[in-house]
């Protein structure tokens, strides 16, 4: 896949994983409009406090994105290795520092061997083609078990513009902000402020939406650089900014979906589609209760059509509604009706073996609606996060 | 263990197990001064609706109890199962149906099978007797491995009275209310107002600072009898009250101790102490955030000492504070210093093998103090809730 304006290239720094590639970067070819948004973690990592504050400037060359040590409270010493990380690249990039972006994923606690990374950079330079973007998406990855990318095409004003994204997810994943990493790039123009909006609007609808654990990270991070090299095709306004937004969630949400369907452990991926809450507000917190609660998930992963279960999220999710008006299907079987039983366990079953399906909970307490994605809870999310840094 | 002024017995009734005890009853002698506190779900199960009508009446003869089906989620029918419950005890106890209180634990939407519970009522009050309280304590059971009990005796102006309690927890168990179900009996002197002062004071220092995987059940219920048959003793106010409430909520503690210590697949017991926090509800957030992450708890079961784990989980809490005054001890290992690593790898590594610790979070933002009990999230909680119906 090529973006028109942008190279990218990934090596095998050895930060934490061996015969890997863990140190990514994409660069523009010249300073193109940028933004982003992060974590709403109180304990933000160092290059998140750094990226924050470069995505700002609304302009810049280059992610900079590496998987191992998260960089997260390591105290002035991360701070300066962000610093020192950015400011090598813009020597070699012949930029100012503050026209690159970092991202970092691991573990907590440890810093990025700023060394290695110094000494790798020229490497990770000269490797920079228009194709490079699949190493990037690889590189980036920690216990994902494969690469999320996704690529949406339009025409804008004639000119054929591509939106290309991919993210990393595994556990850790929770609204807000959902992806634990998240890069796009285009070759549309477009201005930084309606990039940001976009990115905000984008997220909400997507990685904000997902749960594999209800945990959320430290360097949750989602990027947006946009070239603007695929001719002239401002979308900054009209029909051709509602296309290029709507081809932007789509790479959005899919990128999402695909962190879900890649949780941590996961069998099966159940989309909750909560309607008739009292409100917008109330529809969320009874989805989300649902799409986190153990005992839910753990009866996702045995496939055991135990509705009592959802009941009991509901009834403590904080939503208000009668427990005698909850209609439940369960794909396309009409499972609970006002509440009660309606003797389809058999089909429930069937259902529920599946890898993929869909809750459609009704409160009948009103018009208040939320969507959200999530996994299962299997004994291997366990087994993967007993000894993850090991 | 004798309690003056009552009885209990438990029959095997096959509601859902066999050979086991699944019915059981307390009975006082004579009407009591009884209380009760139950589930904030919405979703309240058949008896919480009936108990907690009848507990507001203040005086009582009987706890019915049962394990298999929850009667929750079971329409008018579990409403009418529930009266006929009651009216045929009260008609062999000769007593109004409003002097029984009622509590069901099992699986959510099933009704309890009415005609054996009816059937088998007389042989239960046959078997009644003084010390038939073990029996009672094991008849409430569902996926919990073991009974928990407790007494405390003291003298109250002269005559010794004795607490007695019992409950079942295991999953499902989170604030409010901890405890599925909880029944205390006390032959001590006092009033139906104190008493459910009592048992909300007691649950909001015991039961709703435990959890095992933060869901909370339709049945939850906390129910208390006082006899006065120990003797002239008026526990109401002074000295006597103080000692009384002191004595209940050591019970109330100790059972909250024993539900997470056989908590669901649970290998390890941990104690959280948040100290620090901008006020006590912050407190709250962030040690219930830290007590309820599904990252922290596989932490826990692998006894890894990653602290980041708690870092990702407080900054994520909705507490405020600097992340960088945190301070965090491993029982008496100061293992995090100012939000950074304190190189105590090896020493937490080796608590964090015992079976119980603690854990004490100095945020560092003000005086909100809370305390919590969790423990670790195994691959057995999975295995157990996957399959728990069949």
């Amino acid at each position: 896949m090529l973006v028109k304006g942008f190279k990218a290239a990934a090596v095998e720094a050895g930060f934490k994983y061996k015969n890997r590639l863990d140190l990514g970067i994409i660069t523009a070819d010249a300073p193109v409009a940028w933004a982003g948004v992060f974590t709403q973690s109180v304990c933000r990592a160092a290059p998140v406090i750094w990226s924050s504050a470069m995505a700002a400037k609304g302009r810049g060359r280059a992610f900079l994105a590496n998987a191992g040590q998260a960089n997260a409270q390591t105290g002035p010493a991360g701070t300066k290795d962000c610093y020192r990380s950015a400011a090598a690249l813009a020597t070699l990039l012949s930029c100012p520092a503050t026209e690159i972006m970092l991202a970092s994923t691991g573990v907590i606690g440890q810093p990025i061997n700023i060394s290695i990374l110094e000494a790798k950079l020229p490497n990770l330079l000269s490797q920079l083609r228009p194709d490079g973007l699949n190493d990037f998406a690889q590189a980036i990855l920690t216990t994902d078990t494969r690469p999320k990318i996704r690529t949406e095409k339009i025409k804008l004003n004639g000119h054929t513009v591509s939106i290309w994204g991919c993210a990393k997810g595994s556990g850790m994943i929770a609204p807000n902000l959902a992806t634990m990493l998240g890069f796009l790039i285009t070759d549309a123009e477009i201005k930084a402020p309606l990039l940001r909006n976009i990115l905000v609007e984008g997220a909400e609808m997507s990685f904000n939406r997902v749960t594999i654990d209800g945990d959320t990270s430290t360097n949750d991070s989602l990027m947006i650089m946009a070239s603007g090299a695929a001719g002239m095709n401002p979308a900054d306004s009209g029909e051709a900014l509602a296309k290029f937004k709507e081809a932007s969630f789509t790479v959005m949400k899919n990128l999402a979906y695909q962190i879900t369907r890649d949780g941590e452990g996961a069998t099966r991926l159940i989309t909750i589609r909560m309607r008739g809450a009292k409100n917008t507000e109330e529809a969320k917190l009874a989805a989300r209760t649902v799409a986190e609660s153990p005992l839910v998930k753990t009866a996702f992963f045995g496939g055991d059509a135990n509705w009592g279960r959802l009941i009991m999220a509901l009834g403590r999710s904080g939503a208000t509604f009668d427990p005698y008006a909850i209609d439940i299907d369960l794909d396309d079987i009409p499972w609970v009706r006002q509440g009660q039983d309606n003797n389809k366990e058999k089909a429930a079953s069937m259902v529920m073996k599946k890898t993929e399906y869909g809750l459609l909970i009704n409160l009948n307490a009103g018009n208040g609606e939320y969507e959200m994605l999530t996994c299962d809870f299997s004994p291997k999310y366990i087994a993967i996060n007993a000894s993850y840094r090991s």
